[in-house]
C-alpha cells in the first residue's frame, strides 16, 4: 500500500473516531505531505469541509507552482466541489482509494487533462460501505441528496 | 439594483474593508437570506474560502430540498471550486453580478441545467478592476495563476 494513500486512509478513520464520515485526503508536494484532512461535516457542522478540501485549507496559501506539481490522494472519488478546487488550482494528478460506493466527476476531470489513478482499495471501500450502512442520512447529506 | 445583489456587494466590500480580496455571496431560500460571506484568503490564511463557500460555509447544514430551492448571488463569475460546489447542493439558479473580470465555468454550470443571470453590475465589475490593478498577485493567487 502507498504511504500517502495509508496516510488519507489514517485521516479517515481519525473522521471516523469523531463521530464523522469517513473520507480523507492529503496533498503531496515532491514527496512530502503539505496538507492533510478529512471529512468534518459533523464535526464543525461543515458544508464545505470534504476530506479533500480541509487537505487543501490545511495545506494553507501555496503558490501556483506548488500546486502544479503536487498530487492529491484521497480514499473516495471526488465529488463536484472536490473537483473543482482540483481544476482550480491544477492539481494535475488525482489518486483515488475507491470509486465504488461513490463515483465523483472523474469524467470532468479527465476531459481537463487531470491524471487519475483508481485503486480500488479494500478497507477504502469497507470504510465506507460500512459507514453508509450505519448513517445513510448524513451519508445523503454530505452529497447533497 | 436587486437587494440581495446588494447585500452580496455589502459581503464584498467589507472584505475590502478587512483587506481581503472583495468578492461577496449570498444564499437565499425563500425570498430570506440563509448564508452570507465573503473571501477569506487573507483575513483567514483560507485557500478555500472564496465568497461563495464562505456563503455556504455561513449557511450550515442544509437539507437537499432546500438547496433546491436557493438562489445564489455572487458578485463575479464562479470559479471551477465554487461551480463545483452549486453542482454538488443541485442550487438550481445563480445571479452573477459581472463576468467581465473573470470568467468562471458557466458553461459547465448551463450545460448542468443551473440558471444563470449575469447583471454586468459596473459597482462589481469597477471593485474587481481596482483590486485586480492594486493587488495583481493576491488575484492570481485565488484564481490558481
Amino acid at each position: 500500500m502507498d504511504a500517502f494513500m495509508q496516510a488519507a486512509i489514517e485521516e479517515a478513520r481519525q473522521g471516523l473516531v469523531e463521530g464523522g464520515i469517513p473520507i480523507g485526503s492529503v496533498i503531496v508536494h515532491k514527496g512530502r505531505i503539505i496538507g492533510r484532512g478529512h471529512n468534518r461535516r459533523v464535526q464543525e457542522g461543515s458544508a464545505i469541509k470534504h476530506g479533500e478540501m480541509d487537505a487543501f485549507e490545511n495545506a494553507g496559501r501555496q503558490s501556483a507552482s506548488v500546486y502544479r506539481e503536487a498530487v492529491l490522494y484521497t480514499t473516495l472519488s471526488p465529488c463536484s466541489m472536490c473537483s473543482g478546487a482540483i481544476l482550480l488550482y491544477g492539481i494535475p494528478k488525482v489518486v483515488i482509494g475507491e470509486n465504488r460506493t461513490f463515483l465523483g466527476e472523474e469524467e470532468l476531470l479527465r476531459s481537463r487533462g487531470v491524471q487519475l489513478e483508481v485503486l480500488q482499495d479494500a478497507e477504502c471501500v469497507q470504510l465506507m460501505e460500512d459507514f453508509i450502512k450505519a448513517k445513510p442520512e448524513l451519508w445523503n447529506e454530505d452529497i447533497g441528496e
